[in-house]
C-alpha cells in the first residue's frame, strides 16, 4: 500500500493556512487524567510513603503481593554498576563513549557561565552569583518506552553543574528493570535509584516523604499522568518543559542521497503516530525522488506502521520557491530538530534565527545527535524554540544577584532610590535609602 | 498601639515547624476568576480586536462611552518622549540614572553568554548559538500600583538582548495615564505602547490579533486574572515566573544601627499585607532594640497600617545561635531579597547558596536595589531561589544547538549510534546513521 504523504507547494494560494492547520496541535486534557493526579498528589503530600507504596503496588503490579515498604524499592547503587558490567561489550563501549560526548558538550557549557562582578569607582561591587541546584530528580518512563539515553541527557547535565544529589525514580511494571537503563544511571552519576513512577513518583520527589527528601526541580518524560503532576508541582519545584509531540524539519537542497533524507524523516516519524516530519526542497523531481525512496523503504521498518500514520496524518514534502524561502519558514515553524541537508549549509544556517537543535551537511543525520554527538536532546517542541533552549547544565543552576554598596555609593543610590520610591509612594522604601544618607 | 511582631528563639523545640508555618504561602485560585479568565481568553482567540475592545471599554471605564476601535488604544511613540521631558527634573535625572545603572549590569550579564563552538580532530563542529526572541510583551499595571521601575527592571533587559519589538501593554482606568510609567518605557525602548490590560491584553499578546502581532514571550506583574492568564497561556508564548508575595530576610550581627534594619522591614512591609519581613540575629538585646525602633517609626509611616498587617501576621524575629546557624536557615528559606547587615558581610555571603538577591553591608539596604543598583529587582519569590533566577537578559535569550557532522565523523558516531537505537528498538534511527557510513 502506497504512504499517501501529503505534497504542498508554498506557491499555492492558502499555503499558509495549510501549513498553520498541519502544524497546529491542541494538547488536550483529559478531565480524568487531571483528577486522579490531583488526587495522588494531595495523598502523597499527607501520608507520604504509605500513598506512594499503595499506589506503586496497584499501578505496576508489583509481583509477590507487592512491596512491603517504600524502602525495599531503592535499588542499590552496586546494583546499577553490575547492569553496566553486564552488558554485551559493544552496548557498553556505545553507552560509554555517549556518555563522554556529552559530557564534554556539557563541561563546555558550564564554561560558559562562571557569574561576574565588578567594582565602581566609589567601591560599591556588582555581581551575579552561579550556583547548582541542592538536588533534583530525574523522571524515567518504565516499559517499552525506557530510554537509556534519556538517562544520560537528563542527568549527565545536573552532574556536570555540580548538583549534590541526583535521583531517579523509574517505575518497574510487573517487576521488570530495563538493565540499560541502570547501566545508564551508573554512567550518568546518578546517586539514588528508586523504583517507583506515576504521580506518585513526582508527588514524592515535589513534596518528600519519610524517607525521600524533596528534590528542587523534576526533569524528564512521562505519560500524561506525569506530565500533569508536573505541571502541578510546578512552583513547589522547578520543571523542565513540557514536551509535545517529537518534530523534524529537513531543508533540502536536492542533493542529498533521498534515501538518506526518507530514513531522516521515519526516525523522526518513528517514535509516535503525533510525531511530525516535514521536508522543505526547492527542486521538485527531487521531492518525487524521495517520495520513491519513502514508498520503497517502508515495508522494510519494522515499525512501519507508526511510520505510515505519523507521515500520513502529520508528514508533508513541500516545494518552495528556494531555499531562502525554506529558511523563512523553517523561523516560522521553529522546529525541534532542523537538519539542513545542503551541500553548502553554513550560509543557510546564518539565516535560521529560531530551532531547538540545527544538524548541518548531510552527514549530520538526527540520529547521531539524538544519542552520541554530545549537545542533549531533550529540546523545544511546539514551536516553542521561539522562546527556549535545549536542556543544559544552566538548567541545573541558578544565579543570585550580588549588591554590595559602600558608604560612598549609599550616598548617590540613596538619592536616587528615594526620589523613585517617593514618586511611587513608597515612603519606608525612600526612608530607608535616606537612613543611610550622612548629614552634611 | 504596640506593634506585636512575632519573636522567635531556635533554640526552643518546634522552632523548625514554627519557622515552617510562618513561611507557608498557600497560592488560593479562585474558581470564579479562573473561569472568567478562561473565557476572555478564548473570546479574544477567536474574536480578536472586537473582543479586545468589549473588555476594554467595559473593564477600564474609558471614559466618553469608550473607544471606537483598538486601534486608538495605541500610544504613539512621541506620547512616551513628551511624558519624559515633562517630568520634574529631579524625577526625570533619577529614572535616568536608574535606567543607566540597569543597563550597564544587563549588558555585563550578555557578555557572559556568546555561545561556543569547537571544531574535533575528524572535522565534527559542535555549538550553541544565542539568538534574542524576536518580540516580547511587558505587562505593566496601571492604576495605584504602577511602577515605572518596574517598567525599566522588565524591559532594558529585553533591549539589551536584541529583541527586535517589545510591546507594552498598560490598563488606563477612567482613562487616567501615568506619567512617570511613559517616561519609563520611553527610557527603556519599548517600541510599542498599547492601553489595554487584564486578560484580554495577556490573550492580545499571546494569540495576536488583526493589528497586534502575537508575542513570543510576556513577562511582567499583575493581579490575579493577569496571573492566571500567564499561566493558562503559557506553552504558547513563554512567561516569567508568576511572583508571590515578596520578601525580605535579614541576616544581622547586630552592628547595624537598628533603626535602619527596622526601615528595611518597613520597606517590605509596606508592599502588601502579604509582604514578608524576618530578622534572624544572635543578640537578644539587638532584637529588643529593632523593636524599640519599629514601634518608634511606625506611626512616622504614611503606610503605617499596612506595614503593621504584614509584619503581624508573617513578620518575625528571630534569636539565633549564630551568624552561622543563620546563614544555615537562610538558605533553608532561599529568599527573595537577603540582607546580610554585618561588619563583615563576605564571609557570611560565602555560606549562603540559595538567594534572589543578596545585599552585603549594612549600607546596602533593598531599597537600593529596588532602583538602581542596576540588578534586576524581579527576583525568585516563595523560595524558589532554589531553583530559579532574577529576570535577566538571558530571559530574552535562547540557545539553539550547533552539530555538523563531518564525513569521518559520521563514520564513528554512526556505530555507536545505531548500536544504541537498535538498544532502543527504534530501528529507523539505527538505519539513518548506518547510511552514512560507507562500505568498507
Amino acid at each position: 500500500m502506497t504512504l499517501q504523504i501529503r505534497k504542498l507547494d508554498s506557491s499555492a494560494a492558502g499555503f499558509k493556512q495549510t501549513l498553520d492547520a498541519l502544524l497546529a496541535f491542541e494538547e488536550s486534557t483529559d478531565d480524568a487524567i487531571e483528577g486522579a493526579v490531583a488526587k495522588i498528589l494531595a495523598d502523597v503530600k499527607k501520608r507520604g510513603n504509605a500513598a506512594v507504596l499503595e499506589y506503586t503496588n496497584r499501578f505496576d503490579r508489583l509481583p509477590n503481593g507487592g512491596a512491603a515498604s517504600v524502602d525495599v524499592l531503592d535499588l542499590p547503587v552496586a546494583e546499577l554498576r553490575a547492569a553496566l558490567d553486564a552488558l554485551p561489550q559493544a552496548q557498553r563501549a556505545a553507552l560509554e563513549v555517549a556518555a563522554e560526548r556529552i559530557r564534554v558538550f556539557h563541561e563546555r557549557q558550564k564554561r560558559e557561565l562562571q557569574g561576574f562582578s565588578y567594582t565602581e569607582a566609589d567601591g560599591t561591587v556588582l555581581g551575579q552569583r552561579i550556583t547548582p541546584l541542592d538536588r533534583v530528580g530525574i523522571y524515567v518512563p518504565g516499559g517499552k518506552a525506557a530510554y537509556p539515553s534519556s538517562v544520560l541527557m537528563n542527568a549527565i547535565p545536573a552532574q556536570v553543574a555540580g548538583v549534590g544529589e541526583i535521583v531517579m525514580v523509574v517505575p518497574t511494571p510487573d517487576g521488570v528493570k530495563n538493565q540499560m537503563v541502570l547501566a545508564a544511571a551508573a554512567l550518568a552519576g546518578v546517586t539514588r535509584v528508586i523504583t517507583i513512577g506515576g504521580a506518585q513518583a513526582v508527588g514524592a520527589l515535589a513534596y518528600g516523604t519519610e524517607t525521600i527528601a524533596a528534590v528542587d526541580k523534576i526533569v524528564g518524560p512521562g505519560n500524561a499522568y506525569v506530565a500533569s503532576a508536573k505541571r502541578r508541582v510546578f512552583g513547589t519545584v522547578g520543571i523542565d518543559m513540557i514536551a509535545g509531540p517529537s518534530e523534524i524539519l529537513i531543508v533540502c537542497d536536492g542533493t542529498t542521497d533521498p534515501d538518506w533524507v526518507a530514513m531522516d524523516l521515519f526516525s523522526q516519524a518513528e517514535h509516535d503516530e503525533l510525531a511530525q516530519a516535514i521536508m522543505l526542497c526547492p527542486d521538485a523531481d527531487y521531492i518525487a525522488r524521495v517520495e520513491e525512496s519513502i514508498n520503497r523503504l517502508l515495508p522494510t521498518m519494522p515499525r512501519q506502521d507508526v511510520i505510515r500514520t505519523s507521515l500520513t496524518d502529520r508528514g508533508a514534502l513541500v516545494k518552495v520557491r528556494d531555499m531562502a524561502e525554506a529558511c523563512a519558514i523553517a523561523n516560522s515553524i521553529a522546529a525541534e530538530h532542523l537538519e539542513i541537508s545542503a551541500a553548502e549549509p553554513q550560509q543557510w544556517a546564518d539565516q535560521i534565527r529560531h530551532a531547538g537543535a540545527m544538524f548541518l551537511g548531510r552527514f549530520s543525520s538526527e540520529s547521531l545527535g539524538d544519542y552520541c554527538c554530545g549537545p542533549n536532546h531533550v529540546l523545544p517542541t511546539s514551536r516553542t524554540a521561539r522562546f527556549s533552549s535545549p536542556l543544559g547544565v544552566y538548567d541545573f543552576q541558578k544565579r543570585s544577584s550580588i549588591l554590595f554598596v559602600s558608604e560612598a555609593g549609599a550616598q548617590t543610590l540613596g538619592k536616587v532610590a528615594a526620589e523613585l520610591a517617593y514618586g511611587e509612594g513608597l515612603q519606608a522604601h525612600a526612608r530607608s535609602a535616606e537612613l543611610r544618607i550622612k548629614a552634611k
